[in-house]
């Protein structure tokens, strides 16, 4: 297999350290460069001993040797400078994996609600790929900047997809309650929330009705419903370091069992590997964590006309890093599950 | 202050020793008989090494051995076994604090609907004091049998109450998200669920569109709304040893503001010593683990029309066998905090 | 009774929160002042919000104010600046009970060895009871200051104690192999290895063969063996949130099996009210979490001639706050066990 | 490359589970049994449903079948099982891998004194390679049935090995204080021990004095040593799912520093690609955790005359089933790291 370049901006983050783990036994690919801030000038199997020696050495950010380096760049920076570095690269004829928000948004007007910051290069936004394979699969293949969906919106699209395309739930009044696991808030800024002795035993919801996966969400599941969705999205905290379960609630169109609604799920995921609707038990996020898989599954409940929605992603996983992979896969013509085919570690 | 004779019949499950642990520091207590199926013949000192010695030496229960013993009884038995037990004991002239679910429907038929048994004392579920002193606390006050509010329910009706009450949600469409440690399963059986390795470092849901709280938890909403209640109850499992966060969705029935709905919970719970409604911060399990507090907030989400209620209890102590506590101190008149003030441990 | 009035330099520590929550609950003490840097001008309740409110309002530390409204005063204060202010409030008249190690070691050159400052008040050290009551409790009584014993160290002297005060095992070669959990490491510095997915799931030692608790034993050691002890001691950081279990190895010095070791244990602990010597178990850290108490048991290798020596204790109760407390009763004459007899919340 | 088949006995099981989701991407093995008795004529990714569909049906073990179908067999079977099938399998041709302790041990007579039970196959014993390839790679290479290295074993053996071989710590006076994660307790035996609210931030020790492992350590010790080593081995329980932390304590036998006491280990394990010997950094079971990788490292208490080692391995990864494919690859002559070179996913 010939191998493509890649240069890795943001690598030693967690999602950055996930593709480096990822891409390095990847057959297709050459590990060309890595950026780190924080580490520049050492090997990253010093940071992280978990990783093999050999790696190209970190070294500050600098876009033109990314450039240089990688015909493809993923971007594992944090939310607001993947704008500033997307431009270059792309004029530089790179293509671009980027892990954060920056390009997630079609409507520029977005960003300054529920960032807060102005959009720099909102050309992009129209152009850019939305980086969640099984709804976007074709536009993967061929974009030059590929905006690759988050953790929480990958974990509830992949949930309400198909009733929403099915039409089995009214685009009003759908509930998403979402928890995580605390790697999800990345490892560079160190929070007392998430200091061990505050995170661990601990629940807690956070960013009620205000956060900024909303509108992402939002987006896809209108395009799924061909008509406008509004929703409450709850974030959760969960002590645990990694997993996204997605609750989701929706108002039943019309009268279906369990049966019915689980056979809707494996028609709309029929022939898609990473997706896996279980039928008698529900989603766990161990069975998923450290994956590219998605397990859904739905029940019915007849006495108030509720769909429940349930799924597990592994945020770094599916919801981030190997999901990036499995779009850079479809970019190269690769066989969709290369380097990222492995099941979860259980237990 | 005069010492009441106690008597607990199943002392060595989580309840059990949670009841233990404080009557055997509560002043107007003096614990005369302890039950334990598994334990006979014991101290429970050497069982659970945290106890103090001295206490009554653990035996299989004897109800007319315990009747004898106690003038009050508290059952922590498996749901099904107090309705065996409760009628000798309230006949033998007992108070009798139940832990158990099995006096807490009003309605007998919901129990083969919900519990899949018959009940065998259907006339004592009139009499019941249903055991959650912020909205029963009179009926509490008088009973001779006190059906102690679930852990589930606790939070559930909380956190629900001060909306329903004052007509600020609908009573149709309400969604109850409900997050458990892994105490709440109890500890008597052992299940590949609940086998460290499995729970730990997961999320899941289970029993969707079926736990046999939720008729408990619509019998009080009703009262509460005025109306009846269906709601939507997803119970899950958590990677923590207590708490229960209940994260609660209700449509607005009139526009009001996140700082105009807090104003209806503190209206509501002014003077409650144990449930605190928080303002600027959301309710986290740490901050009540271990105590009888409750922490309950609410934030608007105006572009939905929707009201998330928030709470945390701890699952075992307000959710159990605290509130067990409480209620008997209503009984006793005594001052409601009577061994049950302590703030959780944090962290 | 008659309350004391109470100041607390650093409340808002892990170490400073346990005090106020079991000094405001102590029915010989009012809490007159306490100090934060980092939230000043706060109600502590708003910060912990599992406090209660109407506690002193937290302020800067002035070292004048606070001498002047508490006649008692605890520093919580970060290792180096306990040296700093306890002169001054010992001048002024108040008993301080310092949680630091600023005055645990008689010998002032081991400061600039072991902490890498010199120390400015050497005579102090001189002065200073040691706070481990079991080992010291005289002293404790009548001291104008008592520099409490660190959490490390109270487990490792409990657990060596009895054996070297009996020449059961030889001062040379002793091996300390304690395990933390990571609120042992406090709450106001956030380090990377105290996030949340950093410590999750992970266990390692760390300061190994140069730890400051080492010389802190040795001095204790020394004085229970009547002669000097070099010992090896290797701290780890376990995925917990509370507890300290020691496994210690001595060599035997004369033939002697469990059953009798454990005798030797038991009479050196007798009438000790907060050590339990454990025959047929063995310490468990969750049964000791948020308690006084310390759980001790030993075991003969008889194939090596090893003593095995394994003790727990709650690092923020017997290894500090609750215990500090332990030392104020001795001080105030009441009862060694008031406010802080409450056994471990378990699970 | 040829694939070759591929019996797993006990396939259900932690162990066998890893060994099915390495061997099912193992390029040189067709899986072809699998044995299970609580699931028995299931699909395992039904039990699992993180393994993929579509492996063989689970079947009660029938030891003529798996000979049948399987050149290869692995033994995933509870103590003392392995030694009932072992014989037939082999008289069937078929090379086996047993991750049982029944062929660990060279010597007959230590079975009825450390596993309670005769041995029934001593011959058997002298031939079985010892499965832990750093050590033994030769044997394993020729062998028809390797007793590969328990998990204990295997991190204790390679944290004491370099330091044994060059005579710079005495066979005497040895110290193993070793923490492993739950999931070394199995699947199949549900105890209280394991139940998440018991084990969950708790910390204890076990079998003091008298665990099983003892004399597969001093065995393997005892050979390298050149002399007989007896030691004193004490495993812990820590609140984890994986990984074995390893601390040993050795008296030195000469002057060294801690540079010099590295150099003697990087000597010896130079050119193995799964131990990794750190020099600045201590060994964290994180980042080892689901990898066939050892991280290794030593101080010099030079105080006190210690040499302390440290190790870390996953229990399920190098200590046991990745190992258990990595001695595989040995006997098939496939490059050592086929299937297994993968780093531990990372947080």
């Amino acid at each position: 297999m010939k191998r493509v370049k890649v240069a890795i901006a943001g690598a030693t983050g967690y999602g950055g350290v996930e593709l480096v783990r990822t891409l390095s036994a990847h057959p297709g690919v050459e590990l060309a460069y890595l950026s780190s801030e924080s580490y520049a000038g050492k090997d990253i199997s010093e940071v992280y001993p978990h990783l093999p020696p050999g790696l190209p050495t970190l070294q500050a950010l600098d876009p033109q040797a990314a450039a240089q380096a990688g015909e493809v760049v993923f971007l594992g920076l944090p939310h607001g400078k993947a704008v500033e570095h997307a431009p270059r690269l792309l004029a530089a004829g790179c293509r671009v994996f980027d892990l954060s928000g920056d390009f997630r948004l079609k409507d520029a007007a977005a960003y300054p609600q529920w960032y807060g910051w102005e959009h720099q290069a909102p050309k992009l936004l129209a152009e850019a790929a939305y980086g969640l394979p099984e709804l976007h699969r074709d536009d993967i293949r061929t974009a030059r900047l590929v905006a690759c969906a988050g953790c929480y919106c990958t974990g509830s699209l992949l949930v309400l997809a198909p009733a929403l395309r099915a039409g089995l739930i009214s685009p009003e009044g759908i509930i998403l309650d979402a928890k995580s696991g605390v790697s999800g808030a990345g490892r560079t800024s160190l929070k007392l929330d998430f200091h061990y002795p505050e995170a661990n035993e601990d629940l807690c919801a956070y960013k009620v009705a205000g956060h900024q996966h909303t509108p992402e969400i939002e987006q896809e599941a209108s395009l799924l419903a061909g008509s406008p969705v509004r929703l409450t999205f709850t974030p959760h905290l969960a002590p645990m370091t990694r997993g996204i379960l997605v609750t989701a609630y929706g108002r039943l169109t019309r009268e279906v069992d369990t049966a019915g609604a689980l056979e809707v799920y494996r028609d709309f995921y029929r022939g898609e590997q990473f997706v896996r609707v279980l039928t008698d038990t529900l989603p766990h996020t161990r069975s998923v964590a450290g994956s590219n898989y998605a397990h859904i599954s739905v029940r019915v409940d007849r006495r108030t006309g509720t769909l429940v929605m349930l799924g597990a992603v592994c945020n770094l996983g599916k919801g981030q890093a190997l999901q990036a992979v499995q779009c850079l896969n479809l970019a190269l013509g690769l066989p969709e599950e290369t380097a990222i085919a492995q099941p979860a570690y259980y237990p």
